[in-house]
């Protein structure tokens, strides 16, 4: 027997799609965390701001609560819907509505799938410079939605930066038209910037416009193998002194040891501990040399034994893949993620603090770590042991991230550098933002969504 | 006979300097608008955060209004202090308390004068790139109030774009310490873009921590003579296609003839209607090429009748003169300012409507333009005729701008590019920003400053 709030729904949206089957509600009520069985009431799958709307207008008349949903590609449970929530997908609103040569902008629906965003850009002879190895299920709404951060944040920021409009429908179901890509705009408080990383607790962005830049100069990726942690910052210091960076990104050898065995290739003849990708400018003879100064720098002082320079665009890939395939390697122990930041000064002194506290309490799991090292941000996947039930595997790990926590709070980082809180990191909020910013936090949702019904209990309980 | 809660103020918080005198209160109780009569209650200058703190916990103990002081410089009357309100001055609190390499950040007190920022980064090596006019005045903590943009913007950003944490204290007296310098933070809202831009409503800035970037290549200042408006874009266009701008400002000969009169001297022989001066990267052969092309370009075209560009940094120093000086040459006329922005594509028609609707509304007063043409952005100041009364000359100009107000609400523009809207732009507000956008405000405002004492009826009235 179907839930009577369903007809109301259909009656109140007229042509609104809808879908209720089992495998659409498991399939749509959760994203990639899968620790929480998914229970929506139904998915809504609206076309146009006016529906979406009116769905949020129903569910105010109705007190249903409702769960934005993009690609679900989250790590951190924002989309998941488990307590009955009806399940608001933008799937179906993935247009570009508008490119704008002049102001060099791309006004786009919240749907659209990351990597068809850069498409959209690149036909325009520009970029769209955020960038993560999910590009090709994530959608940009989801990404607003945290400001989602990646490989190209060094040189580009997060996508905060790129928002030069948004379009939302708040939790009391009115839309909001924010900006409207004005460059310069002092006419009171910027709730476009509010609304970036809010995690679809105050409004569901619906459309966007995008800033666009020039595609940058060709560039080198060249693979550096390291000794030890500790020389990690002078490698990047020496780098980031001579060249115009495009990524700097670590891994360990465990971390590449997965890739291998996942079908890359080796790209050493011999194991080190540490390897470093990074990409940088080279569309010169002096960014060329700059590139092997650096490098010889540090293969002098010790702090890099082994290196491998692109030599073509298919080698490039192979090096990225080296890095960017970590996380589907590792996918299949269901590793535990933490994804946190520091001060980017901040980060040698932690990465000590943090390697001592995971080798004492980790001592029978193996732990996987890599990184955006100029960024101040860590990866770490704790990988669960074949002799391990779920539910106790996450009971061991929640134990360590509340130690993290606590050194986090110390060295003034965030519990959620790029993933946002959702539900997962929910319990440690608390060690990154102080207590009155959680109550103001709270006073702000009630100012949106009176009624509490936009993605409820995500970021912090009511 | 004093007034029973100075007596108070000092009891509450031991020590604090206090200012009553009526030269005080007056100085201290306005800003560059000069259209309020200064009343403050008393001046007070704290010299710590403890003390801003102490000052507010008392003001909400007492219900007295607290108007957050800068350098003053604003336009917009955002520190004006008319209603017997406290007038909390940051400019003791002056000092830079940290420089972090690693970080690229500057952490200064909110008195600190913009000059003296940039200064203090120049001393590391690296640039704070937002600048204006008022910068040897303007306080980081009012610009940062007031997301104040300037002649960089187009390269730069605003002042939005180099926050990289903030301490406030919040309406209700709590100390805020946001985002704290991280890269990468979704840990939830981020109340530090919140708190920027606005104007004093929310909290009061009291330490800010200021991402620095690297000098910028060598440039060159060119002044180019324009026959009219409409060719404007299409020069913008041939420049930034072909340079990396660092500014790229237009005004009138009406202000050019302003700044000769006031002692500069004549740039070319001969009078023409439009003048441009632009700066931009020439460090190298290629770049002054790429920099002659697009001029020969734009006189081939007829859009440049002529042009002049610096040989020497005396002479960019001169060339910009012609610009920077325009505000204060034209200060006598106690000038009413409109400082509006809109889409840089919509540019061009804007300026067509615009142009015709001051020609017919201001037939006898005299109108000198200028502006940030890379960034949408136009400054417009009416001086005021000799025989008109301040408040009569002012009616007559709040009428124009209720019809300026129409047409940027027709265009998606903004009634504030970067002066703020504090109490001379209040009126028009709904014209920028939606009912349901100001209802979201007074919401948000509720929730940071409970007793509504912080910069009461600027922006909006409760």
């Amino acid at each position: 027997m179907t839930d009577p709030r369903i007809a109301s729904l259909e009656r109140a949206v007229h042509g609104l799609r809808l879908k209720t089957d089992p495998a659409d509600l498991e399939h749509y009520g959760r994203d990639w965390t899968r620790r929480w069985t998914p229970a929506p009431l139904a998915i809504a799958l609206p076309a146009s701001v006016a529906e979406v709307q009116a769905v949020v207008q129903w569910a105010n008349a109705e007190g249903v609560a409702v769960v934005p949903s993009g690609g679900r590609t989250g790590l951190s449970g924002g989309a998941v819907a488990a307590n009955g929530e009806l399940v608001l997908s933008l799937e179906r609103m993935n247009q570009v509505l508008d490119f704008n040569a002049v102001d060099r902008t791309l006004t786009v629906q919240a749907g659209m799938v990351l990597e068809a965003v850069h498409n959209a850009a690149l036909e325009q002879g520009l970029i769209y410079p955020v960038d993560f190895a999910a590009r090709g299920s994530c959608s940009i709404g989801g990404n607003i939605a945290t400001n989602a951060g990646g490989i190209r944040v060094i040189r580009y920021g997060n996508t905060r930066e790129w928002i030069a409009g948004l379009k939302v429908v708040t939790g009391a179901g009115e839309v909001l038209d924010l900006n409207r890509a004005l460059v310069k705009n002092s006419s009171g408080y910027d709730f476009r910037q509010l609304l970036v990383g809010s995690e679809g607790t105050l409004g569901i962005v619906v459309e966007a416009t995008l800033r666009l830049t020039e595609p940058p100069p060709p560039a080198n990726v060249m693979l550096l193998a390291l000794p030890s942690f500790e020389v990690l910052m002078q490698v990047f210091s020496a780098f980031r002194a001579r060249l115009r960076l495009e990524a700097f990104e670590f891994f360990t050898d465990r971390a590449l040891g997965h890739v291998l065995a996942h079908g890359a290739q080796a790209p050493f003849d011999q194991v080190y501990p540490f390897y470093v990708v990074t990409e940088y400018a080279a569309g010169d003879d002096a960014q060329e040399a700059a590139a092997l100064a650096a490098f010889e720098d540090c293969m002098t002082q010790g702090w890099v034994l082994d290196g491998v320079i692109s030599q073509s665009e298919a080698q490039a890939q192979q090096l990225w893949r080296l890095r960017e395939g970590i996380t589907e390697a590792v996918a299949r122990y269901k590793p535990y993620k933490n994804d946190i930041s520091v001060r980017i000064s901040a980060m040698p002194a932690f990465l000590e603090r943090t390697q001592a506290l995971l080798g004492e309490a980790y001592p029978d799991f193996e732990v996987v770590w890599f990184g955006h090292i100029g960024d101040g941000n860590l990866h770490i996947n704790v990988l669960k042991p074949d002799g391990y039930g779920d539910a106790e595997f996450i009971t061991a790990c929640e134990h360590v991230t509340k130690l993290l926590a606590q050194v986090l709070s110390e060295f003034e980082g965030s519990i959620s550098a790029e993933h946002g809180i959702g539900l997962v990191k929910k319990p440690y909020l608390e060690g990154t933002r102080s207590a009155a910013e959680i109550a103001l936090m709270r006073g702000v949702k009630q100012v949106f969504d009176p009624k509490g019904l936009l993605n409820p209990g995500k970021l912090f309980d009511a």
